[in-house]
């Protein structure tokens, strides 16, 4: 499957599920349900952001390396870095 | 103001949010960009289950240690035992 | 089990894990390997705080919302919101 | 700084906090502030898994991507995959 295809699938699914949410608060369900929804999207979102990271390293990241611009290079490794390291902060 | 108001709009902003990131997929927009916006709606979704449960201690719980029946206060206690768990696998 | 038994136990072994890492690193073992390590070290400590925060609730929390004082209720309900949304940042 | 002794640094500073939240449980301190404690030692290691994260970039999968065996490179960029995403569960 094409990459933006994969990905627009995910997030659409992921934003189906975010209005079902919206529905449940409305009607007043249980506040744990919605709280336990919501963590659900999270690991959604998780998974989603995942999948696209295994394919920028795959093309982007590869083409980076390859390149003779050490500087590119090093600023797409960085990124990654940091996405690393925020991913455990949320 | 309301805690039903305040949940519903912040899961309307991040619902905004989300679509905006659809919106970025769609026009092909660096992946590195889209992973850093889905961290930060995962962060929004973070906060908004953490007001849902203070609203929630206050209200639900309050209610269910002081009451007469048991079960229903361990009920209680359980599960937001088990949202704290879970909230830092997500 | 006692509560300070059960907690005490889990901490030590983590503490045993901990050195076993330092250890790896000592011996230049591949990086990703003390990485899945570090994590492992991470769910441990995750699970470590839902069981002290479960007792917690059963014990303090009720013991709180049951008693006449309703700033120390306050506070103590507070403090279960503060650590849940700090859970999710770690 | 050398990559490993950086990160023994990191790793042997955690340790000397994990020690002391034992003790801390030991004289029967309150539990959120053990989990709060807790809460602070893993945010030390999400910060050392970026740590050795980053400088793996930098060293291995340079020299994976840049290398002749296209096996080995797919492998080296999975593994990466594979710690983001379970970055996000601990």
């Amino acid at each position: 499957m094409d990459t933006n295809e994969d990905t627009l699938r995910r997030l659409r699914t992921v934003d189906g599920h975010l209005r079902g949410i919206i529905r449940m608060v409305e009607q007043g369900e249980y506040c744990i349900a919605v709280i336990q929804q919501i963590q659900a999207v999270e690991a959604a979102l998780n998974k989603t952001s995942a999948r696209i990271l295994e394919r920028h390293l795959d093309s982007c990241v590869t083409t980076a390396v390859r390149g003779g611009d050490p500087i590119e290079r090093e600023r797409v490794l960085q990124e990654i870095a940091e996405v690393f390291e925020m991913s455990s902060k949320v």
